[in-house]
């Protein structure tokens, strides 16, 4: 097992819907935030990453399994696992748990360095890795697979002043609420996740704009963002009627 | 002297913005978590007064003086006191401190009660007021004025899913955002905000969008929202050169 590193939380007002559902853009940073704690804890923040290697910590994939949506108010265990790491990619798993241990949420999270100079994507070090405990392994698995749009719906949001993050790039929070609000008002208003995948394939530059497209078959909803004609996030929702 | 409360608060990666300064309206929005903490723990929880009374609070103005702007990862003390009230309208003063005990930013809140069933302004009542021990004043004064826009520029947002809070409005951190964000990209990278008057005159509904107007005046500049044809807040925001 790998290290890991676990916090509460009580969701406050400005973090939920007007369902009184937790926000799962925000709750993403947040996730990230403790996944950053922790990174501290073990002497590897973002800073001595940078500054020792001249990387960058960036996310390819994510995975949510939702059995129920965090409510306003309610008092969250946050658990996170370094669970293990090949040469260009580690895993990272978040689990959500209710005050009686009862897991609400696991988010699967796989991240890559990228060199800072080249912007490229580089090797994991292993004195990098090492207080981390992460499993070395040959593949990291991920299930998701995506559909190319061929009619899909759009909208189009301009890259806000407050998108772009400490690190000079669009936040991948924000890739998500792009995704998520370009569905109808009166979908997001009954409907829930369950599951959701999201691949970010091309980051999109600070000023301009992007198209936020889906198509929705049934219960699940098929995403892409498009920039500069080129697809740089896929994601695929599979949702629930509120109830 | 009124009630007061305090919490320590760290301030997160996804609260800066690409500076490293606090995003302003989310904190506002943390600071408003911050008084409905201290209101619970005076019996006068948002549920209380919605159950007892049928009423709602609702923000009329607030007025930010800025000393230095927060930063990533510092260590804040907020402490917030019920001032004063009279018939129609509580103040509340909101301190951001550094841990040398520094104050960083006040910001002064005015708050006033909204009949759910009504839609109107209410008389404070005594009972709901009493455990705040805020001294009952004639008159509230709030020094800001604002200009009526001639020539502005205009930024149009569509009103998000996201925008919505529990209580089914707009929330006010989100008007504050798009006042911010209609200015252009590299005035707010090389500009901080000194002292900011904010004015709510009328609620937007959700869905459609809002028009996000503004003139810039050497270091000032004076803002409005309009929505339906109408002036639903006003802002007027003092700046200064990034150091």
């Amino acid at each position: 097992m790998g290290h890991s590193y676990q916090e509460t939380y009580r969701i406050p007002f400005e973090m939920v819907d007007v369902n009184g559902n937790i926000k799962l853009p925000d709750f993403l940073a947040k996730l990230l935030d403790v996944s950053g704690t922790h990174s501290n804890a073990l002497g590897r923040s973002d800073q001595y990453v940078r500054e020792t290697y001249g990387y960058v910590w960036i996310v390819t994939d994510y995975e949510f399994t939702i059995e129920q949506m965090p409510r306003l108010n309610q008092e969250l265990l946050i658990r996170t696992e370094a669970v293990s790491y090949n040469k260009l990619i580690c895993h990272r798993c978040f689990e959500v748990l209710d005050h009686s241990d009862r897991v609400l949420m696991t988010v699967e999270a796989y991240f890559a360095l990228m060199d800072l100079t080249s912007r490229r994507v580089v090797a994991v070090p292993e004195e990098l890795i090492g207080p981390y405990l992460s499993e070395k392994v040959k593949k990291i698995s991920r299930n998701a697979s995506y559909k190319t749009l061929d009619h899909p719906e759009t909208k189009s949001y301009a890259i806000r002043f407050f998108d772009i993050d400490h690190n000079g790039h669009v936040n991948n929070s924000k890739y998500f609420e792009w995704i998520y609000e370009s569905l109808d008002y009166h979908f997001l208003l009954n409907h829930v996740p369950k599951h959701i995948y999201l691949k970010y394939a091309r980051e999109v530059s600070p000023g301009g704009t992007i198209d936020s497209q889906y198509e929705l078959d049934e219960m699940v909803s098929h995403h892409q963002i498009v920039s500069d004609g080129q697809i740089s996030t896929q994601a695929r929702i599979e949702w629930e009627v509120r109830s």
